[in-house]
């Protein structure tokens, strides 16, 4: 991305073994985050040009000399920060605040190659490498199915919970098969997109509800005893989404936010008032992982759903106008020279 | 109170049974609690006059028609809000947030007598009229130990914890208690007075920090192997310290906020990145009290020591200037005219 809006497919040097600890991944497909468009819409400012994506599943090409368990060959799922799954704060839970966590972003996932540093504490492989129609939902369980399941957990979905989902992109409608798969009694999710509603229907809701803030708030209220929902999942970040989330849950309910937020501030008084639980932050996707492979290798959820276009890495940038149009849900970007998605290629180039 | 800073005792009207739930108790002491202070200093508006106070344990003088658990000649602990202890919301344990929750503030209890709204939902009896030294400590039970006590449960202390609290206040001190009592491994007490400091190490404190703010999270942070405290207790309710509760906290611990938040705003960006689970409000003291006062009859804990000064009820300006100073953590407030706590009449005047 070489500044809000412009994004560019370039020739670029291939990632090198820099730490001993590296894995180089070869990447089938590769896709655009929700988070990508803050940039792109010029929210978020960044050092321009720079690399883009955070998100991968691929085939290790090469690993570094005290990488043990990963080996070249194996096809694996990452995160968008490296943890080395050993220290307190990994073995706790969250690998996303591991105290040597890196961030994956720097060299750009939207690629063919990727370096991946701690590829030990980082990468889970699949039992063999996957069929390719498998190979969206890995790339999904890497950053939306992860983000979605740690919203849910976060707000403690589960038998027997009214689950509210605020966000209907990726991670939402993630969000609402996470709660299903976690057994939620009831998932409200709040949609005003067709498609959009159809595949939360899908993945698991049993309500929509369309309005937004207060109005989105007095349904969720309507449909809940007037007492708010157990659990709500907010997934967008912004001040009214949260708000809106906040607002949504009973007291003694929780509140999980994976949305990025962005300028917002939580009023401490209407938070003491409100007697909920509120947790959330960047999805420790590494925890989740290992069950997530398993589900998805035995089909039993099938996240790669939420992939509503498919582009050939060289058009990137359609990807991004598409998804920031909400004309996607969600866009996998397929590269032609690797073996796997959509591909009849062999070899590699 | 009839303003800021101008705390009169005088003749009222005695409460009458209103409702058929309500009851009447009699109160052999009453007390004043640190949020009595807002209005002292003119943080807090009211409508003056104000009868003040919402801290109360005593005997039952009479009930409604349709009370049918409590009785007349009990002694009994309550809280600051009655609730029906049926609701969907009480029976998940937060009874301060009842959907028929009623606010004891508007009697007042920094009185001989209280009426108290849905008496069988919101009063729980000791198995006999107590002992006198035994009445501050179920006076404590009544809000600060309670309020501590879920500050404690909020932050999720217990065995293997290294809990923290910021707040050296009654409520604080007893979180200090609280966490012992959950089996913390290690209490870090943030206080900077001495009498204070020295009660917290008898209610189990095994660390204590001098430093505030950011100074404070240092202190933490060098006790914590750099991580931060599992658990932090945040009873003071402004700005620093709440910010300071969460900076303390390690990424997926627990911050249980019973301060009463003034003019607090948490930005959203840093309780993302922070990784810490916020919970708090108006304690559900109504949920422990049955344990407590079962603690408090085995003489396994004593609340009551939060008491550094004593004054009989018609001094009660004088005990708000005290605890405004600092120079008492907390001021039990006798009735001479009611038998107990400190008393040798007999009988009702």
């Amino acid at each position: 991305m070489y500044g809000p809006g412009d994004v560019r497919v370039e020739e670029r040097a291939e990632p090198r073994i820099l730490e001993p600890t590296d894995a180089i991944l070869r990447l089938p497909a590769t896709c655009i985050c929700g988070s990508d468009l803050w940039p792109w819409r010029g929210v978020d400012d960044y050092g321009w040009p720079a690399p883009m994506g955070h998100e991968y599943a691929g085939i290790v090409e090469e690993v570094g000399g005290e990488v043990t368990t990963i080996r070249p060959g194996q096809f694996v799922v990452g995160s968008f920060f490296a943890s080395d799954n050993t220290c307190e704060i990994c073995r706790a839970g969250y690998q996303s605040s591991c105290v040597n966590r890196k961030a994956i972003g720097a060299g750009g996932a939207q690629a063919e190659l990727l370096r991946v540093p701690l590829a030990d504490g980082t990468l889970v492989a699949t039992p063999e490498p996957p069929p390719e129609e498998l190979v969206p939902s890995f790339l999904a369980a890497s950053d939306v199915l992860g983000t979605g399941w740690f919203g849910a957990v976060a707000a403690e979905a589960g038998p027997g919970r009214t689950v509210a989902v605020v966000g209907d992109g990726a991670v939402g409608l993630l969000a609402v098969l996470a709660a299903r798969h976690l057994g939620a009694e009831r998932i409200i999710a709040l949609s005003r997109h067709v498609p959009r509603r159809k595949l939360a229907l899908e993945f698991g809701a049993t309500d929509i509800v369309e309005e937004r803030g207060d109005e989105g708030v007095a349904r969720v209220k309507d449909l809940t005893d007037r007492l708010g929902a157990h659990s709500v999942i907010e997934a967008v970040g912004t001040q009214e989404s949260m708000m809106q989330s906040v607002r949504s849950t009973r007291p003694g309910g929780h509140v999980g936010f994976v949305g990025v937020l962005h300028d917002v501030e939580l009023p401490g008084e209407e938070l003491f008032d409100s007697h909920v639980h509120v947790h959330g932050g960047p999805a420790p996707v590494r925890r989740f992982l290992p069950e997530l492979i398993d589900l998805i290798w035995r089909r039993a959820i099938d996240p790669g759903k939420v992939f509503d276009l498919e582009l050939p890495l060289e058009e990137a940038a359609a990807g991004y106008r598409a998804m920031d149009e909400r004309r996607a849900i969600k866009v996998l970007l397929r590269n032609s020279s690797v073996p796997g998605v959509g591909s009849s290629h062999e070899g590699h180039p």
